[in-house]
């Protein structure tokens, strides 16, 4: 086998760009307008992967970036910045940051049977949450986000409560801190880990050249 | 006055980058390394203001980097790999992170009469530094990277533990706090402040349009 053939072979071993993310991070949400393009361009599929990023938090003994004085406003200046040079929706809900346990559980539970609907329901959940209409903690408002996709409501709901969907989204968060995720959003490409928003530049350089 | 002056008096107004760094900062030091080009491109100054990151941490209740699980370990592997994508040199001494009172306060005592070899000291610091080969926190090795930019080594060192300096030192760090400075480097552009190396790209992009 040549030296090409090998390196065919790496290239094809895992070309998934890995997408962790919490629902309540803002940067996450500026991540998911550019993550699919990015992927798109260098032929690669993205994996959407929720997570409590809370988790991560007790191992480092980080808080969010809205709970820590000073970080609180620079952050709140920076989003809308970056919402006004992307050019997109940006309002906070009044509850930020939710707890979006509902929402990563009912993720989870769309992407077994159809990631691509879950990808579509991450979609709508950031949006609906980052034009300040979507309480992600509150599973009622979680599972008319998961109508949009063409979710069965009730079925969502019983879905949000059932142990077994709980322990797929409590194992998601306990592989990422295991990985080593401790912030959102949080790329890997294969097996290099990108942290934030500020990162996917890199991630587009990483992807062209093959990694330094 | 027509519109065109109008816009000439405010970008005369304060040309000045104001940028805000603790030595011991891996990302400061990267960021040290493209400051000035970046400004020179936008005919600005860049106005180097080395403070205790400490004295944030204080307020926002943060650890540096290479003191919390996980973050360190993806630090040392973030900074490593900027390094050889910029092609730097870059290997952390092993009392790293180093507390940098005293370069700090060596930093002062030459900048008041004369900038521009203050300057010439940040950056040997941060070379020393970042080959390994510098304790910021000891006064004797400060001293002799001063005489690197033709200070007197005793008359740094006396500076060092002279109340006046220390006085001027500590007044900067309050300074950064009071303004919200909680990390580094910092940059401010007209009064728009950006955390991070990698908001350097959008230091580029607001000076070119003026803000958006």
């Amino acid at each position: 086998m040549g030296r090409a053939d090998v390196i065919l072979d790496l290239d094809m071993a895992d070309p998934q760009i890995e997408f962790w993310f919490d629902f309540s991070s803002s940067y996450a949400y500026f991540a998911s307008l550019e993550i699919e393009g990015l992927a798109q361009k260098h032929g690669r599929e993205v994996v959407w992967r929720p997570f409590m990023l809370g988790t991560a938090f007790e191992v480092t003994g980080a808080r969010g970036l809205s709970r820590t004085p000073l970080k609180k406003d620079y952050a709140a200046r920076d989003w809308a910045r970056l919402a006004r040079l992307r050019g997109v929706a940006f309002r906070l809900p009044p509850h930020h940051p939710s707890i979006a346990l509902p929402a990563t559980r009912a993720f989870y539970f769309l992407d077994a049977p159809e990631p691509a609907r879950a990808v579509r329901f991450a979609k709508a959940v950031f949006a609906a949450y980052y034009r300040g209409v979507l309480d992600t903690a509150n599973p009622e408002e979680v599972a008319r986000v998961g109508e949009e996709v063409g979710a069965d409501a009730n079925e969502l709901l019983r879905a949000m409560a059932d142990p077994h969907v709980k322990a797929l989204a409590k194992a998601r968060s306990e592989e990422a801190v295991s990985r080593g995720v401790f912030g959102s959003p949080w790329v890997f490409v294969d097996g290099e880990p990108f942290w934030g928003w500020d990162r996917l530049t890199m991630v587009d350089e990483w992807l062209s050249r093959g990694g330094w």
